[in-house]
């Protein structure tokens, strides 16, 4: 199970690698005097790009799926973070109530939420499991391909609480992004904590927002470790009232690509990077990778194919796509087995807790792998240890996977800025 | 490096592993509630002994070297577990100063000292060390087997605070026990964290002290999983005026050894436990297995060769010996290839951060095995992974490592009342 990796970290990287390990303490205290401030999201994953001369973040998800593909030898992590969350938010915590999606036959998914709820235990919850879906009217056992049995139940709410049958739960941990929108059961709890709160579902959040407050923190990190932020974040633009159905918007997005182009050019000039660039076009609510497209030129949208239309309209859950985000693409460089692979970061409270890569045969190095035909690779302990500041640059794994930690923190900062600037009740701030 | 053992866990203890597994929710969340009454060490370590039928801390070390004995993929969870303590005790924290014991030929403590400054510089300072002894008169360089090199430094004092030249911490470390008492140097700082206090020093603790709050902890816990707290609590008892060299106290140690077999066989009888009951006699105050004597009869203490007589009347540091704790000895039943082995924990904080057996190949299952002699063999990462409650009882590593951990724990909570107890400014709590 250890990967096997190829990774091509080229000149402006192995530098980014060097301050990063060389500003560790610095870092760590940064990050330590943010958290003082801004207050993580529950829990978090991060995909990342490693493109060799760049390393960012390209999708900050806020109800992490995949726990299951985390290797076990490292939930002690895992149960530690989620510990130190519990006490900042409610020491005396006993119940938990969680709340998984609703597609309740894809036991990869359900695996995760037996794993995380295995999680939860340990850090000295019990935790119960409580559908939104119509369906789930009584308890009802799931069997998993492991031989472990889930049950899940029907959820009671009451005017002021949400529960379970003989269950009244201190917390509710949301494992569903509420891409179809804010379930009327969820709102007006009283004394019960939402986590993440209603405002991190997709019904509210939009990439646009994310990518604008990663900006901020970019910007301010890169000024920490003096480096030229862009080697951490990739230009983008929004464009909206996009129909793709009706070609309706093109202009809008023809122009921000052409924008987009000469910016990402002239970086390129300056590095001296010889891979061509392309912009990546994604809706700018929802995950799974849907309604994502590579632009590798500004013609491209102008004359889409009737296939391509139709795939780009709709997001996920079938909602219509009207706002779009343009987005520089970071190619991966890292590959496993010959396949292209991207890293992904899990973090619990402000902690990184694991990774995997996320490998995709059938893909090149400028394409979206959040797709059908993915396989996940667990990053072996080797990746996880303490990093080796006197290794030669690109070297050691456990000083990639540092790096990759403190970018995908970034990234869980930005989230929490996000999270504050959109919040419905900021006034209580 | 997977240690092969061997435990014969026995009727009493496979129930105690069992009540413990079933009962995990409710064991994290009281200690959860603890952790908000009473604050842990910065660190500890804590040496178990497992007799299959019984499980017990025999020593709590509130200055654990051997940090360089865990495996390094293991590290991550003492840095999260650090960055977790230094938040709470001083969020801006920049600078550590850490005073290391004074015997800096020691290479394998000086690992210790290097694995240490590597968790807390991740945890996010800067570290540097600075030496009591009075040779350490300008910055010294130390090589390390491994090729790391280690800077040591004589301490500037100034009124109030305590540092290097140019290097004014916000805390001070300390990994040297004060065995020989506390220095002026490190007392009546200003605004400056001392980790641990200076209670915690051998110039103030005593195990006795140590051990009856012991016995508040593992009484309250063993109502909590409804076990007898025997299973988790040796007997002891003190005497006070021993002078091994002139026969001074005999008559209290064999009237102290003969009721605590009392009580012993006693129990011994009632779990139908047919090993042979011993005491194990120590100094009250000091470490290192300095001053340490098995005992299997109450005959033998009145009539100690002149050897014996001189080995337990110094301690530590060669300071005399007055005050001895008897405790009910537990057998080691845990063996790694043939070699009698027992578990010791690693704590940071309230976080159980690794482990590793100490192994014995010249000592019996009812001796001390902190001697000359001993090895260490890590805990591997099987060991720590999350328990499995459906595993056959005893069977499954992790499930054990928990039960360790959960009875470390223990230990580390009742070093807390104990430093809370012997504080000198408790006023002020």
């Amino acid at each position: 199970m250890v990967p096997h990796l190829v990774t091509a970290l080229k000149g402006p990287l192995l530098d980014l690698e060097k301050k990063i390990l060389d500003a560790t303490p610095a870092i760590e205290r940064w990050f330590r005097m943010e958290w003082q401030e801004h207050t993580p999201p529950f829990y978090c994953s991060v995909d990342l790009r490693n493109a060799g001369f760049k390393l960012a973040p390209v999708d900050t998800n806020l109800f992490p799926g995949g726990f299951n593909n985390l290797l076990p030898e490292m939930l002690p992590l895992a149960v530690q973070a989620a510990m130190a969350a519990i006490e900042k938010i409610c020491p005396d915590a006993k119940n938990l109530l969680m709340i998984p999606e609703q597609h309740t036959r894809n036991t990869f998914y359900l695996q995760n939420i037996a794993r995380l709820s295995a999680i939860m235990r340990h850090a000295g919850l019990n935790v119960r499991l409580g559908s939104l879906s119509p369906d789930i009217t009584e308890p009802t056992t799931v069997e998993l391909p492991d031989g472990q049995q889930l049950v899940i139940e029907p959820l009671e709410r009451t005017s002021r609480r949400l529960g379970l049958k003989n269950f009244d739960p201190c917390s509710i941990l949301l494992n569903n992004d509420l891409s179809t929108g804010i379930p009327p059961i969820l709102e007006n709890l009283h004394e019960q904590y939402l986590l993440p709160p209603l405002h991190a579902g997709w019904a509210v959040r939009r990439k646009s927002q994310h990518f604008a407050c990663y900006d901020d923190v970019a910007k301010k990190f890169a000024k920490l470790i003096d480096v030229d932020q862009w080697m951490l974040n990739p230009y983008f633009t929004k464009c909206s009232g996009v129909d793709f159905q009706h070609s309706t918007g093109e202009e809008c997005l023809a122009d921000s690509v052409d924008a987009l182009f000469k910016k990402i050019n002239k970086k390129y000039r300056e590095y001296g990077i010889e891979e061509k660039p392309f912009i990546v076009i994604k809706a700018d609510a929802g995950t799974y990778g849907m309604g994502v497209m590579t632009v590798r030129d500004a013609a491209e949208v102008k004359h889409l194919p009737r296939k391509e239309r139709n795939r780009m309209s709709v997001a996920q859950e079938g909602l219509p796509v009207s706002d779009v985000l343009l987005q520089e693409g970071v190619h991966t460089f890292e590959k496993i087995n010959e396949a292209v692979a991207e890293p992904v970061v899990y973090m619990i409270d402000r902690y990184v807790v694991g990774g995997f890569y996320r490998v995709h045969t059938g893909r090149a190095v400028d394409e979206n792998l959040n797709a059908p035909g993915m396989h996940f690779v667990p990053l072996a302990f080797e990746h996880t240890a303490l990093p080796d500041v006197h290794a030669k640059p690109g070297a050691a794994p456990p000083n990639r996977f540092y790096m990759y930690g403190v970018v995908a923190r970034l990234a869980l900062l930005a989230a929490s800025l996000e999270l504050e600037r959109t919040d419905p009740d900021q006034e209580v701030y």
